[in-house]
């Protein structure tokens, strides 16, 4: 279910300056968060319930958020505020645009739960798995800085696996059947806990950005 | 479906003499096919469908299929002597000794299809893909050399992938849905028709074993 359009909703997000980044800023994320922590962020936020589970599991990360669509951003905001997690940024912006909120190194993890499967093969290049993506997130992530994954999508699970493969990222805890391998902490987007209800399956991986092996 | 236990298969068998090698051979594989080709191996070579029909296939490889249950290679016998394929050698013998048939870097490629899944964890260790097999298989092989894995069970694969992953093998072409990924000139075993017949997904990928990373 789709939120119906808010026109009043630029001017709403605005009052949430405190969690709300603007994506031109030229701090360091340290000083943003006034603190130095491992940088984890999430692509594609949606309504928050996974930033906010694990900002509250993890107090000693700084975790960022980056949506795209305003409305779906709104809900994450109040969810942060409602919360009081000081540890939480949220960005208004689109992921192909990356290497303007991060310096190179900058990111300690990065987390893509449900994104867009794109299911068109002629889409293929506009996934979050798709090799251009990898290789963007490459140079803003540390060396074997992991990127943890979830989707409930078969199809954009096996075409991801394979797009870290031979993207030469180090692929491990592949799961083809998430709630049920016994999994430690998981927490659940808003979708994850909608197909979990329905007895449907959720894939997941964890892909680590090794060193390029010198050949 | 098994069939039943036949006392008279190890007299049966030493018909084949043309077809079935002894363990205890000490010449080089192209001696026993009087011509040098790339090596395939299939390692539990069941009814022997799989082989034939990639033997068939593919004229210009010399195929050794592995069995260690008498009565099933005696449906793979008669199989390669019906059609006649000059390119197939088969062997009674058991997997865990494979370095007793082999040179290191003698094989070109492995098969694995339908393996046991050994579901216990306690078990794990006799899966086929498990690590300590992989490390086995490296000896044998060529530098870049592929596993070609099949499976019906969501469970092994899951464990296999994540095997593969660790022991640094190059994962390629990873199918979740093999009948439906329009992969070519997929050659069926016994088990996969029939899975196939009754609407079951079959797993598949392919490991190549590339050069350990010098770090």
């Amino acid at each position: 279910m789709r939120l119906r359009k808010k026109p009043w909703i630029a001017e709403a997000i605005r009052e949430f300056d405190d969690i709300l980044v603007d994506p031109g800023h030229d701090e360091r994320w340290s000083d943003i968060f006034g603190r130095s922590a491992p940088l984890h962020v999430e692509l594609g936020t949606g309504r928050g319930n996974f930033i906010t589970g694990m900002a509250e599991l993890h107090p000693h990360i700084n975790f960022v958020g980056i949506e795209a669509v305003p409305d779906v951003l709104y809900c994450a905001l109040c969810k942060v505020r409602e919360r009081n997690l000081p540890n939480i940024r949220l960005v208004l912006f689109n992921v192909n645009e990356l290497t303007e909120l991060f310096m190179p190194g900058e990111i300690d993890r990065l987390y893509i739960n449900f994104c867009d499967p794109w299911p068109k093969n002629r889409h293929a290049k506009r996934r979050l798995t798709h090799r251009r993506f990898l290789e963007m997130y490459r140079e803003l992530v540390k060396e074997n800085s992991e990127l943890h994954f979830k989707t409930d999508n078969e199809a954009l699970f096996e075409f991801s696996l394979n797009e870290f493969a031979e993207a030469k990222l180090g692929l491990h805890n592949i799961s083809l059947d998430l709630h049920n391998s016994g999994f430690p902490n998981n927490v659940m987007t808003e979708y994850e806990a909608r197909f979990k209800a329905l007895g449907m399956k959720i894939f997941r991986c964890e892909a680590r950005f090794e060193p390029l092996c010198k050949t």
